[in-house]
């Protein structure tokens, strides 16, 4: 017999596309979809072509009579409000009021943070981060995200926005972030976008040297190219790995003199690259760390599928709800 | 009647001296009193000579039947283990059990954080974090340390370290801590003793500049004298407060990126310095931070007076326990 809490909806939000599924309480994902975000240019149609999109699938379930309720990922989603704020990967301009929206489309509660932290949830319900009550979760993508638990729970800050790690500065007066105009932040850096820069940076400075790398147009290279260029033992292709952890080791130092997490989880598209930026990153975390630190923090991948993660994340959401 | 929880005691373990005293529930110090910290080698005379000097004023609050507990504030304090742990400027080596030491001695149950956590224990029971669930407080003194409130609870970490933020490393490569050993650490720019080794530079890097801080002995200047020739318009003495202002604001800019806080409390002898620390700290921190984060979060001095909030900070940890 349904209690009325047998399934989650979890939606992720993306700069381009929206995925979603209906989810159990063991982290099965029933039923998954995808539809475009960027179509639309008024949320109001957005969020019709979804209710069309989950319709069929929540009708398999049962209707929402069996459906607890809705978790949202988005960037900039402040969890307090219950709105996107001011996103700059997103049509739908200023103050976006998503819950109230959402529970008036679909007849249920919902709850929304960011991509990052819905993904930390996600991980701690479901992943690598399974019974720790204190752990970060950094998503290295074409951005860089975070979410931090600590005492358990998710911290969201005075204003729902804490946990912004990938804008924090690693490199004073460094490289210029042309998203968000400050120079030299870990996400400009560590980022698939950030190691595409350091690549075509590495040429440049290295114009007498050989290298794969040299086969491709600039506007070309991205992480995947300086990825397999790099397991074809290209030098300045490693190289760039090898930079990209520095950086990421020097910024994960300080996130764990901060918090002191048992855990730091790294999960996204850079994570692919194996032991080629885990290396580099472990190595520098360590030495950047006060001694009293040292050789405590698990650095881990994801356990997550990245394809379920982002709609786990956010059905976690539903779990959480009061 | 009592209830045998009127009173709490509050000890405060620093490098030189041991203040403590004995608070009530209003937060007013009823007894207080110092020993020396340097004079034992060992841990046992030591504690048998602070319970000879609380001995008296126990007695006069009715004896350990009205007191609750002894809160205890520590360099490398371990909340969990009640242990302190290779504390650099203290005599005792290793671990020491403290809270069991303690509770031995007296008869009555311990609890032990480090001398930051304990401050902003504090300055959320006493003082300018009444009624905040998320905040940082930064002491400012001869070091530079921290504790983290988020969801109204300290951060403890893990393993009971968390909060190091002077030992975050704001610029890369930079000056040599040489208590750590780590290059660049805000501790080594912002404390007091960051200031003086700032003045000694600049003095060397602009040798042909008059400077009232040429009147004094390179090993006499400290950031006393820093600040009183900067008030009387030392262009260097200013100089290395904007320096340092701008050092602890993109330090700031970050941890606000990090648990976006209501407010940052600064306390300890460097802020002393009013305006010449805190309109640079503000500038810099405000210029290193995400659009969305701006002119939000409170830049705050402490309220509570420098003799009273270490023993304040400390006993605040009786009221806390279960």
């Amino acid at each position: 017999m349904s209690t009325g809490n047998d399934y989650a909806i979890g939606i992720d939000i993306g700069g381009t596309n929206t995925v979603f599924g209906i989810v159990d309480h063991r982290g099965d994902i029933l039923y998954r979809g995808a539809i475009s975000t960027r179509k639309h240019d008024e949320i109001e149609p957005y969020l019709e072509e979804l209710f069309q999109a989950l319709q069929p699938a929540m009708d398999q379930v049962g209707g929402i009579s069996n459906i607890k309720g809705i978790g949202i990922g988005a960037p900039n989603g402040n969890f307090y409000k219950g709105t996107i704020e001011y996103a700059p990967n997103l049509k739908w301009k200023g103050i976006v009021p998503l819950v109230d929206l959402v529970t008036a489309k679909f007849g249920l509660p919902a709850a929304l943070t960011n991509d990052a932290n819905a993904a930390a949830v996600g991980e701690m319900m479901y992943g690598a981060a399974r019974g720790m009550k204190d752990f970060i979760m950094i998503t290295l993508g074409t951005g860089v995200g975070s979410g931090i638990v600590a005492n358990g729970q998710l911290i969201y800050g005075h204003d729902g926005f804490a946990g912004e790690l990938g804008h924090t500065i690693i490199v004073p007066d460094g490289r210029l972030h042309e998203g968000t105009g400050a120079y030299g932040s870990l996400e400009v850096y560590a980022s698939a976008t950030g190691v595409a820069l350091t690549a075509i940076e590495f040429l440049e400075q290295h114009k007498s040297e050989d290298s794969l790398l040299r086969n491709y147009a600039k506007e070309e290279i991205d992480s995947r190219i300086v990825f397999d260029c790099a397991m074809q033992g290209d030098a300045i292709a490693k190289e760039v790995y090898a930079f990209t952890g520095k950086i990421l080791g020097q910024a994960l130092a300080n996130f764990v003199m901060f918090s002191s997490p048992e855990a730091i989880i790294l999960f996204g598209g850079m994570t692919k690259a194996g032991d080629l930026i885990l290396s580099p990153t472990r190595e520098h975390m360590e030495k950047n760390l006060l001694p009293i630190f040292q050789n405590k923090v698990k650095l881990l991948f994801s356990e997550l599928k990245e394809a379920d993660a982002a709609i786990l994340g956010a059905s976690a959401l539903v779990w959480e709800m009061k």
